[in-house]
């Protein structure tokens, strides 16, 4: 293993020891809790046996999740404090394609841990303002980006179903949305959005976890890769949103993931 | 997922979660490296998917290893801070019935880490002389535990082929062993000892990893499972050592991850 402080440019897992060392960096910062260094390596794990690219499979799950996004009523990214640290930028960058909110919303919640990972976002989204539009953008980058609400701090929603801590959102985000994309989301919660009728699109490396199985549409891909493409996949104007079988993608994912065992 | 403080004796992945809480409080404490969790992770994802048990082929690797560690001339166990946390206990046990020393061998070395580790052991030690033999063992359990040596901090070995604090070790341990058992190790390490031409067993939950592919012998299970069995096959009497094919292990490995599909 390389020490975190210098990784070359030319190393061939560059991209998955610059996530470790942002993540090893937030947790000493106090944004993340104690079980999330576990679950990044557990999506380390998946990732190597997907040999650490998007598959055609996922690719297909993206697409069909950013149709869903953009013909959404009241969209959402909900995001934790991995996805904020692996793929806040680009879920910023989404959020200002789509014209939907990002809400802060954590499991094991704490105001602390919630105003720090807004602040990140802020800070982000400052960034983002004085980059280019993506490709394929055609309105004012600016005024989009600005647009995009932070949300999480409110308080003033309830996800039915969930207990204590763990069912506070916000009534702008995710209490009124109909479409919620959740990366590295809990099961638990996954499960009940789903059950209050909202189409949840979930990033998750492991196919076989409850959220993976409980979501509308599992997009079995590292949380950064897949946030790229969603923004470029948001911008194409094209075929209509088909019916989605998620259970085929799941099997696909291990399929991939089986199959690793040739690589020996 | 269950918070840590409060795990159901009935809950069906106790022994999980219970290593990780027992890691959460370690890297609190200070005894383990940043990236000590994320290693951590990826082995609960490997876990997953062998269904969390023993394999068929893990017990035949753990059968022949410990037939090498009886057998060896100079034997010695090597641990890093997961290993200590996670298993320590057992292998102590495992060094009192091989009759051999446990050397605290860290990657990321630094002396706080060191000393920290080799008092958690010296206090496990303790309390393991206190306990009752394992069965068939028809020495005397309270001198055989005595006489097993804490050692790392002594620095008077090197490896040959590391650099720098990486190469450092002791004397009476990894320099002048024949047989080594390091659960967890890093790739790089392992292939120096390798080739030094010592016979090496790894513990590692990847079998595609560096270290698994690199080792005489890889026990693909978790640390504590292959620990607690070797100690019980360490004290049996039978056959001699056979030829020992580790890419077909790896391999075997790898089907049953591989076959986790079918459970979608």
């Amino acid at each position: 293993m390389l020490e975190l402080g210098e990784i070359p440019e030319s190393h061939p897992r560059r991209a998955s020891l610059l996530a470790r060392k942002k993540l090893v960096e937030a947790s000493d910062a106090g944004l993340l809790a104690d079980s999330a260094m576990i679950a990044h390596g557990r999506g380390e794990a998946f990732d190597y046996l997907l040999g650490e690219m998007t598959s055609d499979s996922a690719s297909r799950a993206i697409k069909h999740a950013s149709k869903m996004l953009v013909s959404a009523k009241s969209p959402v990214i909900s995001v934790n404090g991995n996805t904020v640290v692996l793929a806040g930028k680009e879920l910023i960058r989404l959020a200002a394609v789509v014209g939907c909110p990002i809400e802060v919303n954590l499991y094991y919640r704490t105001s602390e841990r919630v105003s720090g990972l807004i602040g990140v976002l802020e800070d982000l989204k400052s960034e983002v303002l004085s980059e280019e539009a993506p490709e394929g953008f055609n309105e004012d980058w600016f005024s989009s980006v600005s647009s995009v609400e932070i949300l999480g701090d409110e308080e003033d929603g309830r996800i039915e179903g969930l207990e204590g801590p763990r069912s506070i959102c916000s009534s702008n985000g995710i209490e009124s949305s109909d479409v919620i994309l959740v990366p590295l989301e809990d099961g638990d919660r996954c499960e009940a959005l789903v059950s209050l009728g909202k189409k949840v699109i979930a990033i998750d490396l492991n196919p076989l976890s409850r959220t993976a199985r409980a979501a509308t549409v599992t997009i079995v891909d590292e949380v950064l890769r897949a946030s790229k493409k969603l923004v470029s996949d948001a911008l194409l104007i094209d075929e209509d949103v088909h019916d989605w079988d998620n259970e085929a993608a799941l099997r696909e994912a291990l399929e991939i993931m089986g199959s690793a065992m040739s690589r020996v």
